[in-house]
């Protein structure tokens, strides 16, 4: 849906792999043989249909627009999801498949395993940006620029201190980035109520050993408490407006009356070729703005009623994902202007 | 960007069609070539350049991702755009192309153009699902049911008050539509920075032979003043807010233990065979407050700055497209849900 | 709940006196009053017991805290206002007050008439906001400035030009209220569960007398049909926004490396006495921000479950007079600003 | 502002009071005589002015009102206020108060300072609501109730499962704010434009004498990084939604239809006497959904251009105290409604 202009400007090729139809399918497979493994190694399931479900995860092809008619009706990608494989596993072995699971178990766990690749290339990302901030922090350290408050000229201060001012927190928003992740990265499982029936009194351990091998932590079902998808995105959230942030200091700065911020290659007019326009800086603005909408609206998705609102489930979906990509876009557009910037001396006036 | 899960249950093919990049790329075509037209017929341009360039904008095919590289250069999808196509009409007449007109004027009456398709679609839904709703009113007319209000049982009314409750707000908003469509559906010419500059004092005729040829209304130049875009983002949010009355009130009915709407064909689930969910009744309600969220986002680009601001006009591409998209296929899972829907009497308690 | 520096910087005199408690208490008084005046006319009430109703609606005084019990428990104003004045009309007559009404009844046409002296107020504002901004550019006409676009220097233009791109939005949406207006000024009269029951078929007439006295249009009921409310708060947002627009332009302005704008009488810093800050420019920008954040919650109200919803209703209350008021603080700010602006010509580079 | 109906239902009365105008003075009388001290232990100031100043501020009584014309002036209550002070301070001593201070050093302390109230009386709260769910979760551990997914009856499960899930993201959300406290509760230091200038290099120093006086962590400066207020919020948010869920399934349980939550208590109708209304369940949801919308319009605040923003900290002052207020008043009524409530048996079907 979103246009070419929206995907070269606000798309991030590497996020939305990472959070690709592939990438589901992959960690939903990921998902159905190691609840089989760990459902084998407590004695739930045979351990030769274990096998035959790892080797069918590992084998199968799914299509994703295969199972658009089952998303269609179920409104979830679960039972499609499952029937497919099933029938991959053959009639003998399928019957153990998924046993004790939920589609959310399967769903959240598997939109977990793609965030924790998501979480990773954030997080290289923003230490670059600290690197390449460090470096022009370094350079621009005796630079004089002019300090301004409420858009009016204050006092002098160095682009040192500048600098300094857009990186204390980032490097804060890296720093926590540990805890939300360590708060994100579990497994979702429940069972259809979120109490681990049915399994013999065994689910918690069953828990134990899905959440080892998928290399999560495990935790008591958050089928219907949503607060860890929510403070991740409040984290993106921050990250992209600190970076509005930054991005707003450029624009100012690259006016053509003040002219402290020099940015190579900015962007052309079609009507005006003399100009050079702060696209990235602007993009930051924008990036932010959207994303602070977007996190405002998942905070509504906490209003999940009962054992599971297809509602505000469904809302977190439309919401969470945009906001990935949305923060990386906007580290990608940071990483590129802080390249392309250098503080030029406030001119004596 | 889009997930399979989310261009199944919140996408919507034919908008997406009305908005893809082919579409923007034919009204970008159009727009040049009425342009020439217009120009040469108050003679600021010659007519065999005009010839020439209509010539071109009818036979050229721009694969859109040509454009990707200037588009991030750029921040904006103009000169790469216009460079292509001068370049097809040839050194001679390619001079004449876009004559006054600045990237926004291009952008903003290509969106305007399909948006006008998009409104087409938008009516016709409307149409059918008021029809739609008046049979089912006929139908349940007598169905004795009960009111609640607070959550609570209140006093006996019919299904015919039921369904009036759902059309008449529904019939307002078609109604509104004339006059949302009226306000949108104008050209934005202004030339680089809103003044109509450099056309010899024939700005104004040329705007208003532009909109003749385009089939739209004449206006000022709105480059900064986006009352226009954000009315009609307003329109849409209250179309899919509308519907998302209509989604909670099924969602309750067919409660179980309420038991007044009856959805044939409801969602399954992988975990528990015996129920029913009604999947398109949460969908909706999780549209409404996706596009209601976006709403307000948009609000946020009234704030923009000077003449041309890039923050905030990238910010309503982030948003308005979405929102469209969204009240569409809300439309879409209305159509069918009150299709598959019957209003069951109350039980006697 | 507000402090001083909110009180003082986005309150609003004129417009929290319109919808404080007691102009709340008259406008339910005039409703009961006229209520029972029109079932009168009608023989379903004596005229008698209207005229003793009058009377005590006319004569009471109820201090708004006594009723915080009942709102307390009720969750709406209405049963202890009844039941107060219930008293004070006495035993014999006191049966007839509120026939056939409900809280939301009460209390829906009791902010549509305080926010009839909202609309009064805020037109008249922008009416003298619209003669000023006229002034300003006939003054400005001639004044050479620079049109600014994407944050760069573009091309010359004058004061005009600039006064002019601000009039257009605020003189459409001047123009839109008589709209706005009619849509929203209608009585809410629907009775428990919205059907007009228990009037012996005489609810629609006693609904035209209704709103003929209280110089409302009759309206078919509305308990759980938001668009009204919804569009109105569109329009608060919309005003302010355009607002927004102006102070981040003259903010912009006000920079001193640009010096266009001159504004009289700017804040001062508690720590550099040398600066004259934009305050009213700033506020504008923040009271745009808040207003948008607060549109897209009102917005979801409209998803509002069954013939009446304690949860979204309450929701609008929490939202629509904070609008209002909001949008009457930035037009008090703006006739300010624009009363002390002078538009100062670019200077020579 | 706020109407006696919001008054009583969304206010809080301890919490307004942390909030009010007279602790706000009294905080920033605590800020300055701080100050002072602080800067005498260096040397900066001599003791005796330290000691007239502190001696000032504990008699001093300023009036609010006499600060709204310097407050309506300069957007801001510090110029004001250190003028008010300074004279009662005197001539001689007086020069030394709000050394090396700024109006946002002053404020945004005098706000932490007011949090750390907030915070101990919110802590409080939940504390007192985990033990009020303890308490039913222990009462109804063995009460058969039915789950309920995408709002279809699931599976059985019992009261003690059903309040467990309301416990574990309270007692997380509980446990978060050790964290948050810690971010929040620091210093505002940096002089007018954020970098300790004009203290002889003694800065650092000042900044660590005045956090220890005022039980604060010391900080670098955060003029224009607002990342701790914004977590605050989000926090806050988080609280309100995590009872807005609460509040729904209340409402759920609670519908005659169901049976299964009983309140004690339940709100009247004017016009049908056998209602019972979920009131508070209501509320809470309501209270949610205003407050994720005020959280998404915080996030828009970390947009804070240069070294400080008068529009982005005004939308600060517009949201934050109304997010505090509406978390407590959600705690209120979660309190009031939890222990009113009794989880009743699944009805046999």
């Amino acid at each position: 849906m979103r246009s070419l202009v929206l995907r070269t400007l606000a798309g991030d090729g590497e996020i939305e792999t990472a959070l690709s139809d592939e990438a589901e399918i992959a960690a939903m497979l990921d998902f159905e043989a190691a609840l089989a493994a760990a459902e084998a190694d407590v004695g739930l399931v045979p351990q030769q249909a274990a096998n035959a479900i790892e080797a069918a995860c590992r084998s199968i092809a799914i299509a994703p627009d295969a199972l658009a008619p089952g998303i269609e009706k179920d409104g979830v990608i679960g039972p499609a999801f499952v029937a497919v494989l099933r029938k991959a596993v053959g009639a003998e072995h399928g019957r153990w498949l998924h046993l004790g699971a939920t589609s959310q178990d399967l769903t959240d766990t598997a939109l977990v395993l793609r965030m924790r690749d998501v979480i990773a290339i954030l997080g290289r990302r923003l230490d670059a940006l600290l690197d390449l901030l460090r470096r022009l922090r370094d350079e621009a350290a005796a630079t004089p620029l002019m300090a301004h408050t409420r858009m009016q000229r204050a006092l002098p201060f160095t682009g040192g201190d500048k600098v300094d001012s857009w990186m204390r927190p980032l490097a804060h928003l890296r720093e926590r980035l540990a805890s939300v992740r360590e708060e994100l990265l579990v497994i979702q499982f429940g069972g259809p109520i979120g109490t681990r029936e049915g399994l013999n009194g065994l689910g918690d351990r069953v828990a134990e050993g899905l959440a080892g091998r998928l290399g999560l932590a495990p935790a008591p079902v958050w089928h219907s408490a949503r607060q860890r998808i929510v403070e991740f995105g409040d984290w993106l959230s921050l990250v992209s407006g600190t970076l509005g942030k930054i991005g707003i200091d450029i624009a100012l700065m690259a006016q053509n009356e003040v002219g402290t911020a020099i940015i190579a290659g900015g962007g052309a007019s079609s009507a005006m070729p003399h100009k050079s326009n702060p696209v990235a800086a602007e993009l930051l603005i924008a990036l932010a703005r959207f994303n602070a909408g977007l996190c405002g609206t998942l905070h509504q998705a906490l209003v999940h009623e009962n054992e599971r609102s297809g509602a505000a489930w469904t809302l977190e979906w439309l919401v969470l994902p945009q906001m990935a990509v949305t923060t990386g876009a906007a580290l990608r557009h940071a990483l590129g202007l802080v390249e392309a910037l250098t503080l030029r001396a406030e001119p004596t006036r």
